[in-house]
């Protein structure tokens, strides 16, 4: 199974302490050696960073987890590959235009028969069945509304219908973003964390590695971490339950919803 | 003044060599201070890496002068910012997909009126005119051919009419790829080199620094070097003519043409 990571914060935040324990995932700790990357928003713009070595082996990996990139969205991925050969072209997450800003998608699952779904606007590069999700996705996105819709919310709840159609095929577990908010999805298996004053100590749960936030944060900060597994020994992570969908900003939880596929 | 740096290769060949030249320029011995990015072709897959700061600054840009990514395609950019703010989604190369592969696209000049073009499928992130002339040529191609032509012959004919049309607005050093092949067009500045067998040592000329190529490739090797300006003190640099467009497979001129403004 593949691993998620994202973070969703109001200031510009570097996801540092919490990418160091998913890389320990990544081939060391765990046995997601097949690729990782990582996509990360500053404004409208968006960095991405993919390797097709096991993220404790990476350099880029390496430099990441000491270089603080500040971003307020994050998406990060550990890729144990079941469909579509260990390369590049595979590894999440995937990054598409629409409506003139980055889309970003990363997928734990597997999912039936997506590729006998009609494309029409995206095409996937790999072969994965998630970048033909992703692309389908946006397809549907794009045919329904020619343009933002002004109102968020009417995005975001149709975001929630297609996410459930698509997990009437399999696991679903899914990051996405649009460049303004992150949307979760949980299928089988996902849990987040929000922190804000009065900040503490956490403890990374297999590399023992140890961090203060008061120390590195200000008293209005607001940054949600959401994973496939809990990270740090703190007892106030949540799981999400299935079929639950959650649009995150600034850090924020601003839908919840509990759909039924 | 931007300044552009591609490769094409028939074995997957390091950029490391001449980067380091180009990210001296960029605000070391130059002043294209303004950010800098590359994208590099792995099969199907291509990584980017953007940075907003000064290319000589950049610790992105130290890793992958001395971490050698193997590409047979490279598009590398350094950037002295005229029109569009200096910030991540301003940096070239910028990338989309198209008929299922990633095509990515470097500029170096001012287009004059290109923003009250209209467009369709592709809308720009950033606020430059290079990257909404991207979006207008992927439209038009688009447009012309729903699938890939299966001869690669019409699409680079119909590539060199887009550029020769843009290039009426203004200037147009540009750097494009779909994965397969290399787009080079001159408007005001840009040379290339070919390097094969027998190699030689070549000596970058503000570093000083020097390789021995003979070392480092097979017989086979092609490789061949497109920039703004010419990087080393070898003495077979081409310049390329106003309006001149080459297309590079595999390290080798597969099209060469002059065409007429």
């Amino acid at each position: 199974m593949c691993e998620l990571l994202g973070m969703s914060a109001n200031v510009p935040t570097d996801i540092c302490f919490s990418l160091s324990e998913l890389m320990k995932h990544g081939g060391d700790a765990g046995p997601h050696g097949d690729g990782w990357g990582i996509a990360l928003y500053e404004g409208q713009g968006c960095r991405s960073f993919h390797d097709a070595v096991p993220g404790s082996d990476s350099k880029i990996s390496t430099l990441l987890q000491t270089y603080p990139i500040k971003s307020h969205i994050v998406i990060s991925h550990i890729r144990q590959a079941n469909r579509g050969r260990v390369c590049l072209e595979n590894t999440h997450p995937f990054m598409r235009e629409l409506w003139g800003r980055y889309w970003t998608f990363a997928h734990n699952g597997e999912l039936k028969g997506i590729k006998k779904q009609k494309l029409s606007f995206y095409h996937p590069v790999g072969t994965t069945d998630s970048e033909y999700a992703f692309c389908w996705l946006l397809d549907k996105i794009r045919t329904k509304f020619a343009v933002r819709p002004r109102n968020p919310r009417t995005l975001w709840r149709f975001v929630n219908t297609l996410f459930l159609e698509m997990s009437q095929r399999g696991v679903f577990n899914v990051l996405m973003s649009d460049s303004q908010v992150l949307y979760c999805f949980c299928s089988t298996q996902l849990c987040w964390i929000t922190r804000r004053a009065p900040f503490g100590k956490a403890v990374l749960l297999d590399s023992g590695l140890s961090i203060d936030f008061s120390k590195e944060t200000t008293l209005n900060d607001i940054v949600t971490v959401v994973s496939t597994k809990k990270l740090t020994q703190e007892n106030f992570w949540h799981t999400m339950a299935q079929h639950e969908f959650m649009v995150l900003n600034n850090g924020d939880h601003c839908l919840l919803s509990l759909g039924k596929a």
